[in-house]
């Protein structure tokens, strides 16, 4: 079963905001629905720059900005949606079987990304017409 | 077989720099031992707040500061041990049964902390006299 565009969704996170600050988390299968085998961080991003522009074939990912904002775009092989990740305090799960491509990150941009597999360079899909094939779109 | 200080461990984490900007990535097993069930960001922290001021039972935990800067105190019953996290390239592996105590963050600090397990109020000792109990110095 592939995943569709409506399968790519925000999810508010819990925050708890105190007079020493704000603390935000995520949990495994509450907040997204995978354990987490790996984690990266992208930040120092260039303006202008593109970055994603692949799928995964089996990797879920779950993406948040800890600092700044990012524009993500999603594509199932049909359709497109955008967001606007801008808060700690939101995440965007994008399931395996979705073109997705990050832009317009601010300067001070910090995107967390969690993610179900350890790095596997097979499970990526870097063009997009081997990704088309792998949705049935091809 | 309790945790001691020198079980407390900086881990410097992998970094790809390309014309687009910055990634480091962390993995489960390779640069921390512990699957991630829960993670969980502090931010907007005020100067001269103390956070922390606890430990965990069975729960490991692996901060990095992913904006900005700030210090971890860590306490094993015996010994103390200081460390600034300054940077998303490395990242301080905390074992259960640690006294661990943040401080001196800057206006931009995110601190990103993953654990091994889900929110669990049992698991905390925030007591010191429990947690010199704990560790068989009470």
């Amino acid at each position: 079963m592939k995943a569709k565009i409506q399968d790519v969704r925000m999810h508010k996170l819990p925050t708890f905001k105190d007079s020493r600050g704000v603390l935000t988390a995520g949990e495994s299968h509450r907040d997204f629905p995978f354990a987490v085998a790996r984690y990266f961080v992208v930040y120092a991003v260039n303006g202008g720059a593109k970055r994603g522009e692949h799928a995964h074939r089996e990797c879920h990912q779950f993406l948040t900005c800890v600092s700044g904002s990012c524009s993500v775009e999603v594509f199932d092989g049909l359709a497109t949606k955008a967001f606007r990740l801008s808060s700690p305090e939101e995440g965007l799960h994008i399931p395996p079987g979705i073109w997705g491509v990050q832009s317009d990150h601010t300067p001070d941009c910090v995107l967390l990304v969690l993610a179900s597999h350890t790095y596997d360079e097979k499970d990526y899909l870097r063009d997009k017409n081997d990704f088309l094939s792998f949705v049935g779109k091809g």
